[in-house]
């Protein structure tokens, strides 16, 4: 039962489905309606890997498979129907690390296509999958009139951009264990996604651009 | 005269020209300056179609058809020299129902174009109807740093959405009747923006999600 | 030694890393870390011309050379380093200049592009060479949440529209005389700029839309 195959599907449903969550939560704070949710629900879920497929100038994932469409909408319905759930503490923690485990597959998934499109050697593929973790949820900041998740101080795009560097390595200079890789990379962003929301660990003081 | 290829033209020509006015509308509160009010004023009208056409992978519309761009520029300056007009309550009027037929008809033609080309099949048109009608208009918000019209408690989005989901029906399970159902799914839209434009019919509450 | 391709490749370099500069200067005051800084500096050195490619189809030019990326980072990493010399008012002097060659060099490059795969002729190429030159900055700008550079009172797009329509005129009607016009509407661009950075010249106040 659970061959690699089938804990990949998992992860990608719940991936999915915590990307259009985090829509839910940030349009909280604005009270969205109902289609708004929906809409922003499916934006922060496929935003990402939209963008990445149109530089790599292929069809977009979801128009070939609309299943990321639907279950982002279902997510984002039970998110907006079952929104007092969402912020129970420790619902909101599994979200969290639903969330770890979404990035870490989704940065490792959109490297690995840049890779074997030979976008950009070497450093492409880190670019594409870096922004097919995290561009969904800066759209969806941006339309929301959030400060960006580019500018919080927890430890969310720098844990993707260490995967991907990690796995792209591999890909490039020892492509027989690309597997591995893909599973260590994943290990690493979710481990410090982990530690920045389990001990709060931040970006370090000194990697902060400071007025003087 | 009144044949439906002129009628199309007509509303073609009446609606870009209403988008372009949006971004003046707009822009006013923020000082804009000539120039960049021909700017949004065109990426408000040919913004929209032009994610839709970058989605579909085609050449985008107003490069093979330029006219969609003068006519925004046009109405963009007449709209900057004759500002005060605007504002005048009749004349506004008129232009909230110019942009209704151009949401209608722009959502229809959006959902026609992805569905010939087999984009997504079936919510994959749906998508694409609502991104050419309102997707110009949410560039325009976030260039100018208002809230975005998603999160507004006017009937904007939804009546598009419900449009481009009758149409796109049609297509899929009654192809016979497209040319009855465009008519029929744009005078919804129009039909539920003149509710909310003459009877403030908004979003109801209970589609709210709020704070608790 | 000062070949035309070397001076091209010059203000190509020096063009690149003042963009990026650019970010660290706009992301200050948001207290950005390293990370944001590098990501924010290459979407502003390369954004521009990442929309212009996706309009034209055409693979992006950072892919296929990714010394742009490079040099981004690298600029981006010393502005975070170096800040406080960034600050230092004849530094700043000299990377506003920098700025300026950049923006007209740019703003030809995407003219020609367009102009030679007979995008949208004859305003298909003025609309992708301002879009080349400015579109990084107003990215930038709204994934800072900062007032877009399309908003400034400053002249800044103006005069790469002005250049960009010198250039794009050239290419059609007095094709023989394209490198000539190369060179005068990147000085147009840098002189307008010029006078911009030394005598405040602005945007006159009859074209700008007031309130009433």
């Amino acid at each position: 039962m659970f061959t690699p195959s089938f804990i990949i599907d998992t992860i990608t449903v719940l991936g999915t489905a915590a990307f259009a969550l985090s829509a839910v939560l940030a349009a909280h704070e604005k009270h969205g309606d109902i289609f708004t949710i929906l809409v922003l629900g499916t934006i922060t879920a496929v935003g990402g890997g939209t963008i990445r497929d149109t530089l790599l100038d292929v069809p977009v994932f979801w128009a070939q498979e609309l299943s990321y469409v639907y279950i982002a909408c279902f997510s984002a319905a039970v998110g907006f129907f079952f929104y007092p759930l969402l912020n129970a503490k420790w619902i909101n923690k599994i979200y969290l690390y639903i969330d770890a485990f979404a990035i870490a597959m989704f940065s490792i998934q959109g490297t690995e296509k840049a890779f074997s499109l030979g976008f950009g050697l070497p450093v492409g593929p880190i670019i594409l999958g870096v922004i097919t973790a995290v561009g969904g949820g800066i759209i969806r900041d941006v339309l929301l009139q959030r400060p960006s998740l580019l500018l919080t101080k927890e430890l969310y795009a720098i844990p993707v951009a260490l995967g991907c560097t990690v796995h792209a390595l591999t890909l490039t200079y020892a492509p027989s264990f690309s597997e591995v890789s893909a599973i260590l990379a994943s290990c690493l962003v979710i481990y410090l996604r982990h530690l920045s929301i389990q001990s709060n660990l931040m970006v370090p003081n000194w990697a902060i651009l400071k007025s003087n």
